[in-house]
């Protein structure tokens, strides 16, 4: 079996193509799966790159809305679009995906959150959908977000970011496969066609 | 036979891998191409869009040569990377694009300029280089330049790339099929699959 470390943020649009997807690629492909979550934001504003805000990109990120529609739709599921976005508890929304990888309910967290996102226009880590998601996955929400907020977890969620950088990362999904690097959820594919070219 | 749209602009490093497998896919899928050049220097700069560009980017530049070169490699091809980048006669290999899409040797100009430059490190609309490849295709140089340079295909040039942007188009290689824009080298496949699924 081999293993791909799959670094997102919550907050990429496009990440939601590849979270709600590749489950089915994993065990499909006899893949494992590390799921790494990291602040894309940090290091696009470290290396001063801009991403699709409207008003001076309006016409890319019109595209981008659509091309997300439309491949969604050839994957076989929906998406909502434009979604919300950017959003305003950007870091505290990975924050509680850290934390949730640490104990093991971190997969089912994100994923129900861009399911909510761009199947229901739920903004991630705002109320009442961040509260919603944790009782449903019996879990304490003041608990959780203490955590979330802890030293602990938000040095770790520096240290993902800093490796993800040095790894070569500049944008979420990303996929590595033995210091491989493939960026975008269109290059899932690539990263497979990689493995199995070894 | 479905008609697409195929705006590029030389200059463009991704659109190698396009120029250069559209005629196979062309063939195999019964599409008619209409090679559209423009200006996408000019729609990156009107939306502020940084191009790839040391060193301030230097992870994401890398990153690009490093992925043009293995779909390359998927796609069976060559790709000799990196390439000269950015180009100094950007404008003017454009010009020669369009003239010679009006006189019908456009496409051999454009495909011989790209392999040139992807397959043998030549930097396109550069002496010796622009010389050989007009001499190869029968063509008088300094007339060409003459022409390339007249005011009726700077205008020419000019009215194309204020059609891809009024089109939404802002970047190169993007394919359009009845008003549908599609971006990127690796959006041609989602092209033909929108085209097969109207």
């Amino acid at each position: 079996m081999s293993e791909i470390d799959f670094w997102f943020s919550i907050g990429s649009t496009y990440t939601y193509l590849s979270v709600n997807r590749i489950a089915e690629v994993a065990k499909k492909e006899n893949l494992s799966i590390n799921w790494k979550p990291f602040s894309v934001r940090k290091i696009m504003m470290d290396m001063d790159n801009i991403p699709f805000t409207p008003p001076s990109k309006k016409v890319k990120s019109d595209y981008m809305w659509r091309d997300i529609e439309r491949r969604a739709k050839f994957y076989g599921f929906e998406a909502k679009v434009p979604a919300p976005y950017p959003l305003k508890e950007f870091d505290l929304a990975n924050q509680i995906a850290i934390l949730g990888i640490n104990e093991g309910w971190g997969v089912d967290y994100v994923t129900t959150t861009y399911k909510r996102w761009f199947q229901e226009g739920k903004e991630p880590a705002t109320e009442p959908n961040l509260s919603e998601i944790l009782t449903n996955l019996n879990l304490n929400k003041d608990e959780i977000l203490k955590n979330a907020n802890s030293e602990e977890i938000k040095s770790q969620y520096l240290q993902n970011t800093d490796n993800a950088y040095k790894l070569g990362v500049f944008g979420s999904p990303t996929f590595i496969y033995k210091g491989e690097v493939f960026w975008g959820d269109d290059r899932l594919e690539d990263c497979i066609k990689w493995i199995n070219f070894q």
